[in-house]
């Protein structure tokens, strides 16, 4: 089959000829433009140990929750995917079975952008020429196996070939940063930054959170038992994320958005609270509300942009949790309010010049009524990409569509796609750029921008302001 | 005028003629498989009695709250659509008067669901041949009425016409199902089935809840005052059902989503409560929960299929519905949660392999949100079709638009009618079918999924999704 | 360049060309049709004083809160766009300087409705013809400013010019309304009229509330701390409203649509509470509620629409509203619940012949779940039309989509522009008309409803709806 075939060139696009030319104009324009990706959780050991990866399976099955979510949805189960669990018994370790049960149901994902994506891997990544399927499973695991264990595709190589200009990965607070600080004489250490992601430090109904803060009082010498020390080992970690990782940007995955402007007594207070193991969730929520407002302060000196990731109950299904843990893909997305949570930090510093907050949802019903008119008042907002189940052709759509009338293209952050699935970056990245010359082009068509407006507009939702908004430094594309 | 004209062949399809065509092809393939309707609310002793309906007006209009429902909202009074009120008070009996009535005020209707229903029932099951309105509503109610009293349009001959090859009533769980029961011995036994729907004894908000359980004592010998006894009654009523009704499901409409997973000493003290009525609302609610939960489990053991139906404000019209009683159009949707709400359900019972559990939804918010990460997820989770106020071309659009790319086809439960308009339920499986193919063609146009697939996936979702999701055990369509 | 090109005739109508010929030849019916705007904010003043406006920068940038609210979000400063703050400090005065900021920034505003609008003020009220942007701005400013000071641009000679039937404007409880009495033996009366909005008087959270009842005392001659008289008071002012100000509705802007039905000794409560002073937030919430409920009542009795605006967050930058006051855009929508919240009032009055109101909301997810079921069943509602963030071409169209198949066409209320930006009314009203244009188009196109129909439909969606939602008692157009 053609690769045209498998992958069609014009996939994604506007049925109707008058906008897919449009759209196609656009999409030449910024097709190889290289890729930003600010926010994601790739594994920075690859990039400085730069060994090749492992089996097809390993690579492209095992790690991926949405995988793994959609066959499990349907009865298979995980052990048949090659996933352990915890108590050790044993699950499928031969590759190419693991292999032959995903083929075998690949047309569940019919419609969904996992199929997009792998699609993408299977025809334009690895040169596949057949559709990938039961009858050609074992030939495409060849091809990819084959390849795989070249030098051509190893982790620094794909950055190349990908056409990377820059990696983000994603760390606790109290990680060492050694992958990032070996790659700090090598010509990668511009291209793979970290993000200081203090959640496990700040989250007070993780059991190991008193244990966390005497591990961070021993990395910065600061007394956390004390409301000012805890804050300045804060500050001392942030410091080091940006030296050692090159972080340009903190991250939070809170429950909810909630913020609070405390006074100081009430701050000790509740950390004494949350150090005692005593706190109601009630008072945990607020320490954590609390420190949503610390961190944007912090970010105000230090310039690292905030992002904000709330709304996801994590691990909703207690057996599955229990017995195969985090990240099988049972994180389910809940309900938030941003209008009234974010009030305290946005009325005691929204207005700082320099500050940048990026706002993300898992609850769509937000984006016209709350999202995009805080951003498009609040000089320190912007509004994230969309998020996790929103990471998809028609997701995209709808958040163009409620978001730009009131906020504009300008008050968004570009695309990034925060994922662990390496592999997938450039099908992700590319599914973005489509659908954002896709939405360009009906707009263009209704006559509501003109194209010169579309043409600029392409380039700034590509590249130029996740440039923007996480303070990369990147030289701007025109 | 042409059949053509008053309904035309490519209505619902898109309008860009590259999609219509695809909608076309694939709508072919499916517009004369058989209608399988797994949840509805027709009346039984239609079937078991066969006799003929009465005038048009008693079978199209009177029954209908979704006329009633619009009528009314323009100030017509139900006395004028013969609706009789609980006092006595007389109402219009002259059919051709309500008829008239209807007529008048057809144009209301322009753009809703039931315009579409209600053509298809003009033109297509009674075969006018002139617009409906004002100056022809006297000649179509010639028309009809002379059809449905002859033997041709006696409810079973129906089932045949419409080419049904099943449909499920609903009864509450003390009913008798005599009607089913004497259908036992003749052809339409595997056709005509009932559905056990047990919220007059789990709903202890209505005033009834204690003698109806004293009613479940009578029929199953089981002492419902005790909790094991009261899960016995209800275990015995649902064999009951399964045997003399041939169901295979269950079905719940609570106002919540709630679910419980409490100690058995816990329940009893509620089950105590609910009894005595003075069980706060929070009392009754958690029961309810409770009830969910154990109705789950009995649906391991006994292989029924469990609905989930939460949401609607009953009666939200007091005045209303104390002069005309329930079901006259004043049931009005609320904000529901499942994410937190199913967690005690999912986490206990979710991976069973086997248990089938169908979620519906009057808050389209979830949609994305909740419902397809979780039916994305959980095994036992399928989505139902767009429901009640949602049953609708546009409505049917954003739930697939909205559902798919997380939930994929799948984990969706094709399409039921959800309704006890008889001779609506070609019209709506109609409407079903043709939007189908219009959201297929739209995902082939853009090039989401392949012909081949779509080929398939129509099939599906008219037929073989309904069929495993509700174990009809009929045979698979390809 | 030419005016064409500028702004094209077919902008906003469906690139699809089948679809863009049916809603080109609705809008050619509609286009021309008189406008009636029965709810706005224009200054009433302009029109009994009949004096040019000032500098196009103090017409179109300064008090145009959407035109502010986006410059500020992206870092502009107030100052800068010519807004005082309350300590005196110096503003930008100097209107060519304001204008060239705005110029320079309205690039910005790409895919927002404000550039629609804008563009509409430039190229068709002013007839501009080059393209607005930093190098034309002098240009156009100098074109605008010379036309705005003749008499063809008089605040009375643009109702003409705009071909405008009716305008209200709204006015607190307390006003005068001199300048409407002002226009009493004028042509102007039967076209300028006022609304009346006794939020001040109602809504006990704000400072002034006492202070208020006794002014509302003052002037009606009624005891307004006892409840019958304030009661009487209110009355007494409805009438004012509608003898000086020819008034045909009230409107409240509550932060909730909570409605209450308390007995009056529980009502002489919580007003004692209320002008003490003392009353928690839950008490003023429940004034409010029973307040709502009471004006329904005088509603039905002295004809006056009732319209109910809630879900705003007032002032959520507190700094901001400190320095600079109210209505600078920083009001953030909020969820609302609607079908538990209007129960009281509905079950109370909901039923009354004659009784009209109109419902407006901020959270689109309503839209569905709500606002359609609760209109398409209480004879008294209607629905308005999308509001303020929601008052843009695509956020009409969601409004269409997600309300008609449950309400129809006939339970809303036709549009409204709620504007204070009067060279922006023809405009904002050109859109609305194109959209509903665009809307019925696709129902045509997919053989919905007929181009018969969309004709009807589209004269009654830009006229008659509005005429009889406000009883203006219009001529009915055809």
């Amino acid at each position: 089959m053609t690769h045209d075939k498998l992958l069609h060139p014009d996939r994604l696009f506007p049925a109707l000829p008058a906008q897919r030319d449009i759209a196609r104009a656009l999409y030449a324009r910024v097709k190889d433009l290289p890729i930003i990706s600010p926010h994601g959780h790739t594994d920075p050991s690859w990039f400085s140990g730069n060994e090749n990866f492992d089996t097809p399976a390993d690579l492209l099955i095992v790690p991926d929750h949405y995988l793994l979510r959609m066959l499990y949805s349907q009865g298979i189960s995980l052990v048949d995917l090659g996933v352990s669990s915890k108590d050790g018994s044993p699950a499928e370790t031969d590759p190419r079975k693991i292999w032959a049960t995903f083929a075998k149901h690949y047309y569940l994902f019919a419609g969904t952008p996992t199929r997009l994506w792998m699609d993408h891997v299977f025809y334009d990544v690895f040169g596949a020429t057949e559709a990938f399927g039961p009858d050609t499973a074992d030939a495409i695991y060849d091809l990819i196996d084959g390849q795989i264990k070249s030098d051509d595709f190893k982790p620094r190589a794909l950055l190349d070939r990908f056409n990377i200009d820059l990696i983000a990965t994603t760390e606790g607070a109290l990680d060492d940063l050694k992958h990032h600080a070996a790659l700090d004489c090598t010509d990668y250490a511009r291209r793979v930054i970290t993000t200081f992601r203090p959640d496990d430090c700040i989250d007070a109904d993780k059991p190991q959170f008193a244990g966390n803060l005497d591990t961070l009082s021993g990395l910065t010498g600061f007394n956390t038992r004390e409301w000012n020390g805890y804050l300045d080992a804060m500050r001392a970690r942030r410091e080091y994320f940006r030296k050692v990782g090159r972080a340009t940007a903190t991250d939070h995955g809170h429950p909810t958005a909630a913020t609070a402007d405390l006074p100081k007594v009430e701050c000790q207070k509740l950390l004494d609270l949350c150090l005692s193991g005593k706190a109601t969730a009630q008072q945990t929520e607020l320490f954590r509300a609390q420190m949503l407002t610390e961190m944007a302060g912090m970010s105000i000196t230090d310039g690292m942009t905030l992002q904000i990731h709330p709304g996801s109950y994590r691990n909703h299904n207690a057996p599955l949790f229990a017995r195969y843990g985090a990240d099988k893909g049972a994180d389910i997305p809940m309900r938030v309010n941003y209008t009234q949570s974010l009030q305290p930090l946005l009325s005691k510093y929204g207005n700082e010049p320099g500050l940048k907050v990026i706002l993300f949802t898992l609850d769509e019903s937000n984006y016209a009524r709350e999202l995009a008119p805080l951003a498009g008042h609040y000089p320190c907002l912007k509004l994230g990409p969309p998020w996790w189940f929103h990471d998809s052709p028609q997701a995209m759509l709808r958040f163009r569509d409620q978001v730009t009338e009131t906020a504009g293209f300008y008050n968004t952050a570009g695309f990034n796609d925060d994922t662990r699935a390496f592999l997938s970056v450039p099908a992700r990245h590319d599914v973005a750029r489509r659908m954002d010359c896709h939405f360009l082009a009906l707009l263009v068509s209704e006559h509501k921008i003109t194209m010169t407006e579309a043409e600029r507009l392409s380039i700034d939702l590509t590249y130029n302001l996740a440039n923007d908004a996480y303070s990369l430094g990147l030289e701007r594309k025109v």
